[in-house]
């Protein structure tokens, strides 16, 4: 099995305003039918013909799919934090589908850094990463909050 | 194919206050793997070994599973809303992990009603979403806007 490695920064390394950019991920119409009839089996995201009929007025991936895709952005090439990616919590917006044939990344930026005073060890970081398609449209905000351990002595 | 069809509340048909209960979802360390090797390639995600040295002290399903797992929920037999579930955003928090074998379901409240005034034929409804394990321990709290249509005439 692998399991990525190059993670490397700490808490005191990360600074407000550092921006990381993902690598691409291709989204086909097969991915998006997989994963809706697992996780969102909506005619929206199932059918063409039946999409057509619906708010989306054409196939569109589940939110869901959008923001598992943006985290395997984030985990393999877009954020490489110590420890990995934990998130506490998060905060997401959809203003646009993602479609067939998209080409999507992620653009993240620091946007807060407090230490935490209880657990010395660590801090939680605040982070948008913003996922846009071949043409930059952007089809979701995401803002995390994260957990990041210092360097050990 | 088959899609599901008892899609049946219209904006005119909810009142804050109204509660849904989903039906059983479990999950085990097959669906937590591949999920994660699919989306969210962590040590914690992928490997029980590797797990009990991180923050997590064992294997722990991805957020964004609990997050796909509780969607599945809602879709199929949580929130009977007319013309699907389409979220314009959301907040997630994951109190603690989901943990193989664990059996979740989600009780979904409605927090608020608010009709369009742009486009009369619809509305934004505030639902609060939370996915319990079979000891009713709180593993995520979702809270959705979405898009509902009103009744025909």
């Amino acid at each position: 099995m692998t399991i990525p490695d190059p993670v490397t920064l700490h808490l005191e390394d990360l600074a407000v305003g550092d921006h990381f950019r993902s690598g691409e991920h291709a989204i086909d119409v097969a991915q998006i039918k997989a994963f809706a009839g697992q996780f969102d089996p909506q005619p929206f995201h199932l059918d063409e013909e039946a999409a057509r009929l619906t708010l989306f007025d054409g196939l569109a991936a589940s939110g869901w799919h959008t923001a598992a895709i943006t985290m395997r952005l984030l985990v393999t090439s877009g954020l490489p934090l110590s420890g990995g990616l934990i998130g506490a919590g998060v905060e997401i917006h959809w203003p646009q589908p993602t479609r067939p044939g998209d080409v999507l990344h992620v653009d993240s930026t620091v946007l807060g850094i407090v230490p935490s005073r209880s657990r010395p060890d660590r801090g939680i970081v605040t982070v948008e990463s913003v996922t846009r398609n071949q043409r930059d449209e952007v089809v979701q905000r995401l803002v995390s909050k994260m957990v990041v351990m210092r360097r050990g002595d």
